[in-house]
């Protein structure tokens, strides 16, 4: 599927509608979240979410080949035309951001091998985006993401839901941003 | 090329003759040191060293896939029977940290791809086999790599001559401990 952008002076919109994957990444689970940004109605609905784990009995390397398979199942079956990941800082997990990066350099390969766009975004824009403040607790934001896709319970575990919100911050940036990172503007 | 392990009850040692590929992780700068463990005399020859180079100007993405292309490339041309590669610490490089776990992510998944056992090793691990002690000098460890390998000149540049030294730790350990990783022992 095939998104294609449109240029006036004063605004762009979308043709077509368009399907994002959001990734929270980690060497034990990997949150997805598959949402889809819809023309008729300007609405945002989700088709799937859940997350990738692996056995920590298994070694390094066979945890990430399991994160690479299962990532490029996630595309190969969405065929999504952007997707989103959490930008890292090192000073937030320090214990655990040796594993998560390299389980994040997995997914950013296995992204890139499939050409799919990919934009970052930090825990803050996801709750500003969500909740339209800093500072809310996780538990506002998750509440927020079962109103927004009308879900019946709170996506489980966290990092679904995680995930469900950092591919909610690519749906509703500015489509100039967009079109200026897909080289497509001045 | 496969090397086989004989055992008996007071000593292990090799019947062939043992390629390891030692790797010094980096998203801009992977050095590789390529050395044979040779049965004949208990020799150690270095057979290639270098470095794979990604640009600043490509995305994350595109580097890590050109990181996966060349460590693979090095694995089909030398078929080592085991890798070696730095075991990292965040607060020692906490600026590059991120981008550094990212590449080894990639390292390991592809030497993972290629069944290949791979054992890591510190910074410290690393001074100690080469020059026997933990606080030497780079350019100490430098130098004994240069007399080991009979080589004419340091290996440049230093992610190289880096990269050597861990496939050097791997070459000397005992080969009980080899045996036992490799689920041969009692």
């Amino acid at each position: 599927m095939m998104t294609i952008w449109c240029k006036t002076y004063t605004q762009t919109y979308l043709i077509n509608n368009m399907i994002i994957v959001g990734i929270d990444p980690g060497i034990a689970t990997t949150g997805y979240g598959v949402i889809e940004k819809i023309k008729k109605g300007n609405k945002i609905e989700c088709l799937d979410y859940g997350v990738i784990k692996t056995s920590s009995l298994l070694d390094n390397g066979e945890r990430l080949k399991i994160i690479n398979k299962e990532i490029d199942s996630l595309i190969k079956k969405y065929k999504p035309e952007a997707m989103a990941i959490e930008r890292l800082y090192f000073f937030k997990n320090a214990k655990t951001i040796i594993p998560v990066s390299q389980a994040k350099g997995v997914i950013l390969f296995t992204i890139a091998k499939n050409k799919i766009p990919v934009y970052e975004f930090t825990p803050l824009q996801v709750k500003m985006t969500i909740t339209g403040f800093g500072r809310a607790e996780k538990r506002q934001v998750q509440e927020m993401i079962k109103i927004i896709f009308k879900l019946d319970n709170i996506p489980k575990p966290d990092d679904a839901a995680d995930a469900l919100g950092i591919a909610m911050c690519l749906a509703t940036m500015n489509n100039c941003y967009l079109l200026k990172e897909k080289g497509l503007t001045d």
